[in-house]
C-alpha cells in the first residue's frame, strides 16, 4: 500500500508488521515523519515525565556514521530515515513543570515538581537514565504501529555502540540509547512472524 | 463505541486513548482478552527473545490482594481484569530454541543459540531481568493501542511494590515487573493529553 492513502486499524498494523531491512530510496516526507512523531508522542510515561528524545538522521553522511557504530548493519545508512530514541532523564527532571497537567492548581504543581525531583534525587545519573531508557520503548511501540499504519516500515535496532551513537549525533553524556528505528517504504516482504503461543507466555487467574 | 463494535486505525486508537481509572463493572469476555494479547505477541523484541510474560488476573480476592502492592490504586481491583506484564529470562534463554525462525538450518539455530545463551552467561539475574522488563515495554505498547482499537481502555501502571506483586502471584524470585495493566470498558473521560511539543524533543538532522 502506498504510503498514507488509507490509514490501518491496530490489528492490520500488528499483522502486517515485519522488520524491514531493505527500503526503496524514496525518501519519507517530513510532514509524513511530522504526523507519526506527533502522535507517537501522545504515548503514556510513568508520571507523564516524556523522558523520550528523538534524532531524526536523513543526512547520509550521518547515516554512514552511525551505521559503523551499529555492528555495520545496511539499514542504517541505506533506510531514508533513521529514528534515533534516547533518554534524557535530566533535562526531563529539571523542567518537570512542563509535563505537569494544566488542570492542576499552581500549589499542587509545585508540590507534585517537588515530590518528583525528591523521588529521584537519590539516584545515580545511570539509574535515571535506565529508567528513561527502558520507558523509550513505549514510545518505540507507538512509533511502529503508525509508521505501519501510514503504509511505512520499520526495523527496531537494539545492537549499537551506545557510546558512539551518542559520539556521532553530540548527544550529552549523560543520555542512554533506547533504540534506532530505520523508516522508509519496504522493499522486501520481511520474515513471517514466529512468536510463542498465547499458552506458553500468559497465564490465567 | 462498543468494544469489538468496529475496530479503531492506529491514529484513532492513539488519539481516544486515556489513562481511564475508574471501568464499568461489565466483564471482558475471554475470547476479548485472548484476541488482544494474541496479537500483541506479534510485537518485536531483540533477538526475538521475547522474555515478557502476562498474569491475567480476573479472580476479585487476587486483585484486593494485588491492589494492597499497588499503593492501594482502585482501579487494580475496580477494573474487570488486570493484565501483569513481568519479565522471564531464565525462561527465554532455556528455551531460546523455540523462538529462533523455522527459517534457518538446524546448524544455524545451534549456533544462534549458543550465541546468545553465551552474550547473557557473563550477566547476573538482575541485569538479564532489567533488560527483559524494559523489553516488556514494547508489548505494553501494543497492548494498549490494541485495547482501545477494540473499544476498551487501559492505565499503565509503574506505581507498586515489585516483590509484593511477586509475591501475591507467586512468580519466580528471579522474575521482574514491567508494568500493571488494568482494562476495561471506561467509566470516565479521563485527563486530555498533555505533552511536550514536536518542537521540544524532536531534533532533525
Amino acid at each position: 500500500m502506498a504510503a498514507f492513502e488509507r490509514i490501518l486499524t491496530v490489528k492490520e498494523a500488528v499483522l502486517s508488521r515485519r522488520s524491514i531491512r531493505r527500503f526503496k530510496p524514496n525518501p519519507v516526507p517530513e510532514h509524513h515523519l511530522r504526523e507519526i512523531l506527533s502522535l507517537a508522542l501522545l504515548a503514556p510515561s510513568s508520571n507523564n515525565l516524556q523522558p523520550w528524545r528523538v534524532v531524526v538522521v536523513r543526512e547520509q553522511e550521518l547515516k554512514e556514521r552511525l551505521r559503523a557504530v551499529a555492528h555495520n548493519q545496511a539499514q542504517v545508512s541505506s533506510a531514508p530515515a533513521v529514528l534515533v530514541i534516547y533518554s534524557d532523564m535530566k533535562d526531563a527532571l529539571a523542567r518537570v513543570e512542563e509535563t505537569l497537567h494544566p488542570g492542576f492548581s499552581e500549589e499542587q504543581k509545585q508540590l507534585r515538581a517537588t515530590n518528583l525531583r525528591r523521588a529521584w534525587e537519590h539516584k545515580t545519573d545511570e539509574e535515571r537514565e535506565e529508567w528513561g531508557k527502558s520507558q523509550g520503548f513505549i514510545l518505540l511501540g507507538f512509533l511502529m504501529l503508525l509508521a505501519r499504519a501510514f503504509g511505512y516500515d520499520t526495523v527496531p535496532m537494539g545492537g549499537f555502540d551506545e557510546e558512539g551513537v551518542k559520539a556521532v549525533l553530540e548527544l550529552p553524556a549523560h543520555v542512554k540509547i533506547t533504540a534506532l528505528l530505520p523508516i522508509g517504504v519496504a522493499d522486501e516482504n520481511g520474515y513471517q512472524h514466529h512468536r510463542h503461543s498465547l499458552e506458553r507466555v500468559v497465564q490465567w487467574r
